[in-house]
């Protein structure tokens, strides 16, 4: 299977990468470094990714950022960053990557814990996870071509307990080789428009 | 009490403006029409609404637009009528209504059937509806000032199916004075961060 993940880079990313890589071939996509560059907010970008890629499998995207304030200080522009990222971001590169996925292909977002579980500052986080887990359930009725969408929904995780451990008091975190395990049942397994929830 | 509908003069709003006008004092806003005016995409407006208003009880939105066309149809211009109006625009009325809303206030927004249930041409709907949804969930846990939040999601309503009914095959529509009384349960109840839904 030829797999393309965006965001391979990174924390989730380079989990699911070194797991798929076995058997696989991987297209690492990054912002700032990898097999090709996107920027997931830009459009024209997402089109020349998979232009330069051509036919492949699977979509895996690994990235997507939200801010992070108090509900009452939560300006436009971080909300916009939230809704142009990690929402559109990932409703975008799944619209574009349509026509290149082969019959029988697959999507896969991410999302997080926060939508089900709010947090201090979390408000933006909870409503764009919500949001993209909500595409995907409607997504999955519409897609052509026999292609399944799913999206993982990790908890925090045991690698980003450093930044993230004080936004996150008793929540237990999970090694991202357990979110990677998410990815893999959705890349290729049978299931479509579910919620794939990692949590400790 | 003191209650501030928005989109009062709808098919939603005018049922419950009707229902909550026995016993409350109403302002009854609209874009084109009321007692006072407001485009709920532009954060400016919104503020002279309120600031126009000054303090009171309840704020009750029955507005809000998504666009319906099939997904891999949807353009960005499509996707961003249901971010800026029915999403951004129920928040920044919830923002911006904070300072004016007395103790023990609450906030009622409207989201729909299709976060729970895609139809076609629904996946930006299904997308906005459950984003609201889970604003809801996270905004109900920071709000200060005792203020309760809620969301009300209906079904089609039985007023709307000359328009709707060949989007919604096999759906049960509900009379808008049944989704009436869950503005009313939301406005002068004791719940906060719920969904009610209103089904056939
Ligand atoms: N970490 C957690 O605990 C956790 C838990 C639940 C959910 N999540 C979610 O999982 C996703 C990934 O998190 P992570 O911690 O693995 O992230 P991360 O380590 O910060 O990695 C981010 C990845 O996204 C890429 N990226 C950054 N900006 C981009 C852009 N504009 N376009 C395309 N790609 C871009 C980066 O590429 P370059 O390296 O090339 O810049 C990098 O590969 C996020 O949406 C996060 O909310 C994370
Ligand atoms: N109808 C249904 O079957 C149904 C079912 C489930 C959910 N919903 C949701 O319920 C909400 C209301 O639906 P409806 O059918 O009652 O709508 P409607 O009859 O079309 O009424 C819309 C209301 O919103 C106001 N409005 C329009 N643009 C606005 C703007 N930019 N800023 C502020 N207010 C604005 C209108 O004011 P003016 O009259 O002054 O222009 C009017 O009062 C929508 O979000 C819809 O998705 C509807």
């Amino acid at each position: 299977m030829k797999i393309v993940i965006v965001g391979a880079s990174g924390t989730i990313g380079s989990a699911v990468s070194n797991l798929l890589a076995n058997q696989h071939e991987i297209v690492r996509v990054g912002h700032s470094q990898g097999d090709a560059l996107v920027d997931m907010t830009d459009g024209a970008s997402i089109d020349a990714l998979f232009e330069g890629i051509g036919p492949f499998d699977a979509l895996v995207v690994a990235s997507g950022n939200v801010a992070f304030a108090p509900l009452t200080e939560l300006s436009d522009e971080q909300w916009q960053l939230g809704l142009e990222s990690k929402l559109m971001g990932q409703i975008k590169l799944t619209r574009a990557a349509v026509p290149y996925l082969n019959e029988g292909g697959s999507v896969t977002l991410i999302s997080g814990i926060l939508s089900e579980e709010p947090i201090y500052w979390g408000v933006s986080a909870t409503t764009i996870n919500g949001a993209v887990e909500h595409f995907v359930k409607a997504a999955a009725c519409e897609l052509p071509k026999g292609l399944r969408i799913n999206v993982v929904s990790p908890t925090v995780l045991t690698e980003s307990m450093d930044k993230y451990s004080a936004f996150f008091p008793g929540f237990e975190p999970v090694p991202a080789a357990r979110v990677a395990l998410a990815y893999q049942k959705s890349v290729l397994g049978v299931q479509t428009g579910q919620v794939f929830r990692v949590n400790g």
